[in-house]
């Protein structure tokens, strides 16, 4: 079955949300000291491309190991709003169909992928208030190749210039049981059904974790 | 289709390898303060579930993110050597016959999961230097529900209490491009064949990763 992985590798230039742990990568062991390597791991819950759990923003929210594994395997849908700009909205409009319900992640390619680790990342188009309810109330999670499904602050300052403040896409989906997967990459040219998995790291107690996301069709 | 998780959570309890780093789990953003929940993750690259990658114990090896993520798909046959005694090798007699060559990683359940987190973890059945070679020879890479396919030192001192001295069975293995999974649960009553989906954390240069080890059948 062709195969394709849909996550950015976790090196010392990860982009992370402003704020969050930056990941810290250093030698643990090595061939000529110890006779075998190990590398020692510093890491957010939400570095890379990573799974939202509902605890994330929602207080007393699922956390993802409360849900069974095989719910991160997706039967996924993939939709390209690659020709919106910079902090343009994805509304409702731009969804598939609610009457195509029958699969559990829409997949959102926005093409921002290809600004990953410059400072544009930060600037990535977001999904309205109103296209996530409709999401969740189609019973879809989503899935991004952006930093988030809301705004993000602008790597410049700590505001979302202008933006709609808060999460409220964020709010839509975990305060519904949806799951969101962020920082995707590899989605040009995938089929537009395809079962997405993204097991995340097995994390206790947590509000995200980061996943390796492949594509299989 | 059936599923099962068959890894360890990661929490500050996890037992490590002795001298790696500790996991190390603290809130780095909160409801409270933040308006969201983030958590700030310390591991090691062997940290709980995870793979081996040949650069591991091979100088020049292949790091983990060489290989096709296709490859962390494995066809698997679990054997079951839960009558092994502490610290007791598993041999070739021990393994499926030469004649069944037609899966990818071979599974052996020694029982050793139920002592995670006991001092008992450090003392686990190992693959012996033959057994590990045949492994390698017939194709096969090597999961376990134990801390290493090597002896391991106890917990009480560093040394591994008069056995084999050195990483044989990894060599063998590693040296030979199979992969080891280490640090397997859930391995009782699985079916003898099932797909074991290991998709591994996605470090840059990865000696070995924490992965989702994941059973479907």
């Amino acid at each position: 079955m062709p195969t394709r992985d849909l996550s950015h590798p976790l090196d010392g230039e990860t982009t992370v949300y402003p704020g969050d742990p930056e990941v810290e990568i250093s030698p643990a062991a090595t061939h000529e000291d110890d006779g075998y390597r190990v590398t020692a791991v510093g890491i957010g819950s939400h570095a890379g491309t990573h799974l939202d759990a509902p605890s994330h923003t929602e207080p007393g929210g699922r956390n993802l190991d409360e849900f069974e594994v095989g719910r991160f395997a997706f039967d996924a849908r993939l939709v390209d709003c690659s020709g919106k700009e910079a902090r343009e909205p994805i509304r409702v409009g731009d969804l598939p169909d609610e009457s195509e319900a029958d699969f559990g992640m829409l997949v959102i390619r926005t093409g921002w992928a290809d600004h990953w680790t410059e400072d544009r990342y930060f600037d990535h188009p977001y999904l309205s208030a109103a296209a996530a309810k409709a999401c969740a109330e189609r019973g879809w999670s989503v899935g991004v190749d952006a930093l988030s499904v809301d705004p993000s602050p602008s790597r410049r300052g700590r505001e979302a210039d202008g933006e709609p403040s808060g999460v409220p896409a964020h709010h839509a989906l975990l305060g519904s049981e949806r799951l969101i997967l962020e920082n995707l990459t590899g989605l040009a040219d995938l089929p537009e059904r395809f079962e997405l998995r993204a097991y995340p790291l097995a994390l206790a107690d947590a509000d995200g974790a980061p996943a390796r996301a492949v594509a299989v069709w």
